[in-house]
């Protein structure tokens, strides 16, 4: 079973972004809200600035209590909409529950929406004609571009349907074209007999944020599987209290599975380049230049 | 083989807005863009008036030269979306090719479209939370739960990914709750093996527009087959030269389908209906009144 790590594919982004920033007339700037100290957000953002400061982007992160109000918080977004140093706006999901995200997320400039949740930004994906395109969705259909696993023609089964992964990666998967032209199957909690659905899929991407939910008995022999997920696990033994596994049983894909992407070190590390990614177009369009 | 007769269930909904409006404080008003003298869009917007004229709803028609520019009708759009006695606004489609349809879509206001084919409403689709819906991917949901047929819980095979009909439909019917949550392949003109894929569907939506495309060997015993095509196919010996044919070749459903619209009667009187739904529905929004 091939291990389609994403590491090297995120340093291939990260190697073609600083020799771009290098370039240009400017560094591309990124803010991000962060409201409240969930910890695995914390880590999130943190990871952003790494990267950030890695290619020369420039990055400003503004950490709010986790009881700001609504008003600041939308002030605080309109503030960034009109700062022209700042190409991408990235709010920290999960929002505290009393803070209304739709209305918050709908209020990001899509032109500076880098995370491609704006409904905008969700409905030109809808129309085939894609703007900014959600980092992870992206990230998963770059790691099987630079693996040479195409997708064209084939059948993929998606588990779950979230905003921020499902759905955009089934549409995303079912354009025209070269990168698209797969026949996808979406599959979630309701999908009865879920085992004989998945291992219909030549590639299965699991986004359903259940530990080790997808077993061999989900898998086709030698299908490609993508892990989205990464979920804590209590683990006495780990050093910090918990280890990360993913949506998939990985120990049961080896001999069975053609490819996985590991948890950690598979779709996670694609998410935060393709972040970093569409920073960088948002400047280009912001400017008027060239997009790639 | 059950027929799925479209014209009763359009009656109803047509009934009930009857009586809506004749309780409301003022008349619905719905305006519709016609460029140039496509004969079956003539048709189309002349049944248009026709159910508005039947329930009472205010309507008004902007026809004009194929060759009218650009500049004109995004200055006609802006005036009908500041017009308070316009809740709803249709582009006729398809538009002559000189004009950029996605730019004039845009341009009308998200309150007022009424055809759903907004980004903004295509991507409020997305997340789950939709606004306005697409009349024909609606007015299937409504058909089917006329005639008593779930779809939670059942595979559902869509072939066809247009921004009209497949990709919409294909997120309704996967959104979370008692009239969605099937599981839904998306089929196209890429799929291999077609027929191997449609056959696992319990519910088929055919909707890409090529005359009696599926035949007996795409269907599995039993299932319901919903035909979204409407193709004019020349018939010397039919009085208008022509007959209307969906994308479903009928006659041999028949002794193998469990049930099918038919083509015409079908899924077509259900557009016109949720058409004149989603404008009543946009006024109530406007207004502040309930929504229903």
């Amino acid at each position: 079973m091939l291990l389609l790590d994403g590491r090297p594919v995120r340093d291939a982004v990260f190697d073609e972004l600083a020799k771009k920033v290098a370039g240009a007339s400017r560094a591309p700037g990124l803010a991000v809200i962060l409201v409240g100290d969930d910890p695995a957000s914390r880590v999130y953002v943190r990871n952003k600035e790494k990267g950030c400061d890695k290619i020369g982007f420039l990055h400003r992160t503004h950490r709010l209590d986790a009881d700001t109000d609504q008003a600041t918080i939308l002030a605080l977004v309109d503030d960034l909409n009109r700062d022209p140093a700042i190409d991408g706006i990235l709010i920290q999901m999960p929002l505290p529950s009393h803070l209304d995200s739709d209305r918050i997320l709908a209020a990001v400039d899509p032109a500076k929406d880098v995370d491609g949740f704006h409904p905008v930004n969700l409905g030109l994906l809808v129309t085939g004609k894609p703007n900014t395109v959600a980092c992870t969705p992206k990230g998963v259909l770059r790691m099987l571009a630079h693996y040479d696993i195409p997708v064209s023609g084939r059948r993929v089964a998606v588990v779950g349907r979230s905003v921020i992964v499902g759905r955009p990666m089934s549409l995303l998967l079912n354009l025209k074209g070269q990168m698209g032209d797969a026949t996808v199957t979406m599959c979630h909690s309701r999908t009865p007999e879920l085992p004989a659905v998945t291992r219909e899929a030549d590639i299965l991407v699991a986004a359903l944020g259940v530990p080790e939910f997808l077993r061999r008995e989900h898998v086709a022999p030698g299908a490609v599987v993508v892990d989205v997920g990464i979920n804590r696990v209590d683990d006495p033994s780990a050093k910090k209290g918990y280890r990360l596994v993913g949506d998939v049983a990985a120990a049961e894909m080896d001999g069975h599975a053609g490819a996985l992407t590991p948890v950690p070190g598979g779709v996670g590390p694609m998410t935060i380049a393709m972040l970093l990614e569409n920073t960088w177009e948002a400047m280009q369009r912001r400017e008027g230049g060239d997009r790639d």
